[in-house]
């Protein structure tokens, strides 16, 4: 008879509540394993200097053999990012929906990983079988088009997994969520929703896409003698989509630019997720023969991101593009927490140079809103709701609307990265922790920075460095050269030469301190005049760079 | 005759739009000068390591002879938080309310500035004769009280700077703002009006501090079973003053924590514009002997800096207060562009430990909305009009409102820093510039971290440093010792002990090729080694930290 924990299905965020946006999610079922997305994420403040942060996969590559496949949700960085450096240490299969795939290549071209990845287009409704799983894929609405739920089907009972979701009944491109199959399989008995939380804390109904559409054309009505520039998120094809539409109507050329937005647009247009009338797009370089009036320029930097083409514009610095009085500039797009002051920069640099910026109704949010989440709840009518996609307060926003729901309080999962929840139709609970963590990404490097090395660019970064470099005769100790003094990031030496001259002065009295002493040691006499120093500096301008002393030794 | 010029009027701002949060305003007419405001701001995300910034008042030295005192509208820090440092350099009397000369007064005992600066209490309604212009205080409503209005008479004209207002008609201490007031010196006729733009851009009316009040009710009747702990401003005196009567109508005892915040509460107190009822206010100390649900936590660390109390509770580093599961907390504030991201975060911890946030209506601004500023406007009826207080965005919006009063576009000013306004009943321009900056406070260093400091700062924290010493023979060039290469925020190097060795081996080669070409100069020898390890390790990481080779002598 089989131990009685082998039967359960292990559910195992690798990911999530830590590690916001690096969405992975581990199911396991006896020999069994599939991962739902591979997201990264980009690096909080406290990260110096790291360009990325990809999860801690250790948990997989431990039980490789028995991971079966990766299934995508969609196409946004905190759910395929990752994908390119796990691939590098595990080489399984990919299933996603056709633009995600298509995302998902260009990255792969880029690492030069097309050739050794398997992958599988999967089409809504088609399911997959991989190990004692079987996953199908449902119609969903997002932000970016082609996003899907997961129904995931293991001997234990089916988890439903809704991705990255909202409720558009008048979608721009395609079809609306198919909540049908979402009862349907709610018919047939859930047990566990992992639900997007994102917009949890936010009562009503996220507004359909295409209600912004109604938007640019009233404000293209309104603006018909300026130049119209528009920022928006790369992958929001249907935004695009929207905005050609308008600029269609009103007689006007678009000109993409911004490199993100170009790659996913030729990608969206490619498989057909874009429908761009003839002579619509001009190249940039165009531009030129044609009346501000009959331009509509669509571009990456909607977050203030200081190298994006709306923030060059801005500020000057873009090579084919000068911002002009009477210019309307449209943010399309509201600022990801964290960026609110970045954007403001940005209106403030177009304003000044004369632009008249629309930053209200542009936007619609691609999350449900809790009457979506409800919705989805009454449809699936899960056992166990596990919220997933968000930070705590957002989590703990959906626990309170499952509840509220009817679901009691010890079916609600809030799990943290690496909690291993075991369930059944009898029983859930934690039962384990497995290792999870951020591998943070700098350059070519992955992982190799960790967190004496960003302590010390901390320590850097507030108050600099300063070097004592001295030469000692090997055996007598004797002081042959220097102390030399040499400091970077601290004070501006020219006009502190008198600090730098005492401070000298510090250091030769500790070697004198150290001589009468006779403390020959290297290590001693380097904490000394650390210490001396230190205490010197502090005094004098309360400060603590970091001081590094370097003995050399000469025969 | 006199030179037309000299009997203008000169309105300069030394800080304002370039340098947000440095309200500091000269205003010159012939031989007087009169400064309004002397605040700080807090540094950039980019300006690393520092503490506070200051404005460059050359200006003011330049002219010391001619400036005859520092007029101050309100103790915020952004008004104030310069007096200190502007105080050892220039010394003239400063004028304010009482409460506002209290807080400044705070700060001078820690500056050790009481004894040497002249310091005069004015009453709203009261002038002052300063050189050649009479300033007279107006009551206004704010975010903290005892704030005014001036009146700047002038030979050229009366100018009317609102300070920073709203207008509210229920206020919670003292009177509502003296419109009247604003109306009589507006039949008089008035040059020009510098009005608050913080919330040019809101539509309607700023909401009463009195309406907080009424939600402090509602949650302290709804919440009778738990701790109560409430983070604001700590310079809303009038904030803290409805929650202890909240406080005292539900039996709750009062606890105050954060050092600002005991601070103003002590001056507010002590000046007599808080009444704290008998046996209301208990030291911290005091807190266990009374149940949760007799208690309330007045606190620091609204806006989620790190330091401040609330944000150590949160993070369980507070040393006499843990958050408990059932606690209410509430954020009496709004986050201050820029703070999101850290006031979640503490938010995403107290949920986590189980408390109940509440981030929603007990909060209301201290600045005029739309309609406030037009009604001033209608009242005062300026000539001119020139917009004060916020970002480009704001400025611009106020401009708006100003032109559709009526007042036509060209007697309309933003000003930047720097800009000299001379203007008269029969014209105004921008007549000159004057020097203008942002000094760098860091530790006691005032203005000794410059752009090259901060350059190599950003460039450490960014990849860290290798620093290569060696050491040569005099005159022959021979290699004594080294090279050894040192890094700190790089690379953890025990991990990458083949990257460091390889480095090693390019810089002996670099010393081969100086070597070989009889190449002594050291500063070319430098150069080879910096550029040949700059290229080994941008193509081995892609990673450029600063590398910094230092050479010694021995004879």
């Amino acid at each position: 008879m089989k131990n009685i924990n082998n039967s359960k299905l292990r559910i195992i965020p690798l990911g999530g509540l830590e590690q916001i946006g690096m969405n992975i999610t581990a199911f396991e079922f006896e020999d069994s394993i599939i991962v739902v997305d591979c997201g990264l994420s980009f690096p909080e403040d406290d990260m110096l200097g790291i360009d990325l942060v990809i999860p801690d996969i250790t948990y997989l590559k431990n039980n490789a053999e028995k991971v079966k496949g990766f299934v995508i949700t969609h196409g946004h960085e905190d759910h395929i990012g990752a994908l390119p450096y796990v691939m590098k240490e595990l080489c399984v299969p990919i299933y996603a929906t056709k633009l995600t795939m298509g995302i998902i290549e260009n990255k792969f071209k880029e690492h030069d990983l097309l050739r050794t990845t398997k992958r599988k287009v999967v089409r809504h409704g088609q399911s997959i079988n991989l190990g004692c799983f079987r996953i199908e894929f449902i119609k969903t609405n997002h932000s970016i088009a082609d996003a899907a739920a997961l129904a995931i089907y293991s001997p234990a009972g089916i988890v439903v997994h809704t991705g990255d979701f909202k409720v558009d009944y008048t979608p721009v491109f395609g079809d609306s969520i198919d909540l049908q199959r979402f009862a349907e399989i709610g018919k047939k008995g859930v047990l566990a929703l992992m639900c997007d939380s994102t917009n949890a804390e936010r009562p009503g109904f996220t507004m359909s896409e295409r209600t912004v559409g109604k938007t640019f054309d009233n404000i293209f009505a309104e603006h018909r003698n300026t130049r119209i520039i528009i920022a928006t998120f790369a992958s929001n094809v249907d935004r695009v989509q929207q905005i050609i539409n308008s600029a269609y109507k009103y007689g006007r050329k678009v000109v993409v630019e911004g490199r993100s937005m170009v790659n996913i647009i030729s990608t969206a247009a490619e498989l057909g997720y874009l429908n761009i009338p003839d002579y619509t797009l001009i190249d940039i370089e165009q531009m030129k023969n044609y009346p501000d009036e009959q331009m509509v320029l669509i571009t990456t930097g909607s977050q203030g991101e200081s190298m994006a083409a709306l923030s060059r514009m801005a500020a000057d610095m873009h090579r084919k593009v000068s911002i002009k009085p009477g210019d309307t500039v449209i943010f399309s797009s509201n600022p990801i927490p964290g960026n609110e002051k970045a954007v403001s920069k940005v209106i403030n640099e177009l304003s000044a140079k004369g632009a008249d910026v629309i930053f209200q109704d542009a936007h619609v949010s691609g999350h449900a809103c809790q009457e979506e989440i409800k919705l989805i709840y009454s449809l699936v009518h899960p056992k166990y709701a596990i919220p997933v996609h968000g930070e705590y307060r957002h989590l703990k926003a959906q626990a309170q609307l499952a509840m509220g729901l009817g679901i009691p309080k010890e079916n609600v999962f809030i799990l943290s990265s690496g909690d291993v929840l075991e369930l059944d139709e009898t029983q859930a609970k934690v039962a384990e922790k497995v290792q999870t963590g951020a591998i943070l990404v700098d350059g070519l490097g992955v992982g190799d920075v960790g967190n004496i090395v960003l302590r010390d660019r901390q320590h850097l970064a507030e108050d600099g460095i300063v070097i004592v470099v001295l030469t000692l005769e090997r055996y007598t100790n004797q002081l042959l050269a220097g102390p030399d003094l040499v400091s970077r990031g601290f004070v501006y030496v020219r006009e502190s030469e008198d600090l730098m001259e005492d401070a000298r002065q510090v250091v030769m009295d500790a070697l004198d301190y150290c001589d009468t002493r006779h403390i020959t040691d290297w290590g001693k006499i380097k904490n000394t005049i650390r210490d001396d120093l230190n205490n010197f500096i502090w005094k004098k301008t309360k400060r603590s760079p970091m001081i590094l002393p370097i003995i050399m030794e000469v025969e």
